[in-house]
């Protein structure tokens, strides 16, 4: 009758590089090193924004499409460049990343996450809840991401999203 | 004058099986694979959800009481034939799993928890805050619950519990 | 182009034992068990709570400001005794730790961290979100701190901080 659990079994070195790729990539967004955001990922990359329920209907557009990763860098500079949006910060907190497969060289994995967005003037709100769908490469000892969709539980945004989640 | 720790000193194969264990309970909750979640308890188990003031007192009768797996599995039939609640989703953010000893055959541990509830129309807010104090039997490697107390650090909850925490 | 991870390799004896006191300091907060919290640090220590934006100007003087463990003691003491501040408990989900270093001897590291407070009548809010930034020494296999400092996304608090973040 039992269900055997779904998650892979890798070695601890696979294991623990996601977890500091899954780790780094929170710092460096939320530590305002945003420079180092697309170095997490592979040249030829998807980063993508799709809300849960279009995530589940199979839709592939989202609130944000980078499909490599000039796109990220692009979008880095010019948030520091016009930077006309509010000021405020974001602090993640995630859950531990399960480790669903491996396909095509990736490791498959999913990892939830809750973000409080802080204004400037101190005002603190759950800003997004959600998980990340991702395929993760480990090339020399380092993971990085091939393709991290982010999918948030809710559709609503009451602002533009400036900073990646 | 120094207190010593009081976790407990266990093997990484444990600590990893726990940490598994724990870590698909949330995802099967918060992805809505719930037909998974009474597969992660032992046949005679105990679940319930007993508020953090009613905890401290030794009470024993909560929000939620299922003394054997098979009432777990009726509560996610209900859930699913029934469907009257206003659809919503949860997203749990755990803590690291503190292990505190081991009495008859189980492991007993707290975990920390928060939950964000999104609803249908996109709202999201803090739906529990609280701790897990779980009795954990390994069994072919596996982990399983023998018993997981929710203790929700506020005793208030806007709508009726659905969802298991 | 690839900017290596900033992170530092050390062995996972080390890294568990951090791992634990992070673990500790939160459960030992939320459960109330405030008498153990003095012992996390060592005896000479420091303690602050300086929110981000002064953090990020270098200044010093924050929110609290201990630099010794008999400091420590005297403040959980005071909350014991006097007792006038409306009752309220935390609970901190924090994130994985990432070490940044070593130097004179401890590891440096910093760890994100959210906390919802839970007031008596049972009104959640979210508390405080951010991120400790930390030296921890390890003395016969267990880790203390030597200094954290606790530095919030927001500078704004309704009210004193009458419980250590």
């Amino acid at each position: 009758m039992t269900i055997p659990p779904k998650s892979a079994e890798v070695s601890s070195a696979v294991r623990d590089a996601i977890a500091r790729l899954q780790m780094e990539y929170v710092h460096v967004i939320d530590n305002n090193e945003l420079e180092r955001w697309p170095q997490l990922f592979v040249e030829k990359c998807l980063y993508q924004i799709i809300p849960r329920a279009e995530h589940e209907q199979g839709r592939r557009i989202g609130i944000w499409f980078c499909d490599n990763r000039g796109m990220l860098e692009d979008r880095v500079s010019s948030m520091r460049e016009v930077n006309v949006f509010q000021p405020h910060v974001y602090r993640h907190v995630i859950g531990p990343t399960e480790i669903l497969g491996h396909k095509d060289g990736a490791y498959t994995t999913q990892t939830s996450y809750i973000v409080v967005r802080t204004m400037h003037e101190g005002e603190m709100q759950i800003f997004s809840a959600g998980r990340y769908v991702d395929e993760i490469v480990i090339e020399g000892g380092a993971a990085r991401f091939r393709k991290r969709v982010v999918v948030p539980d809710s559709w609503r945004f009451d602002t533009l999203v400036v900073i990646p989640i």
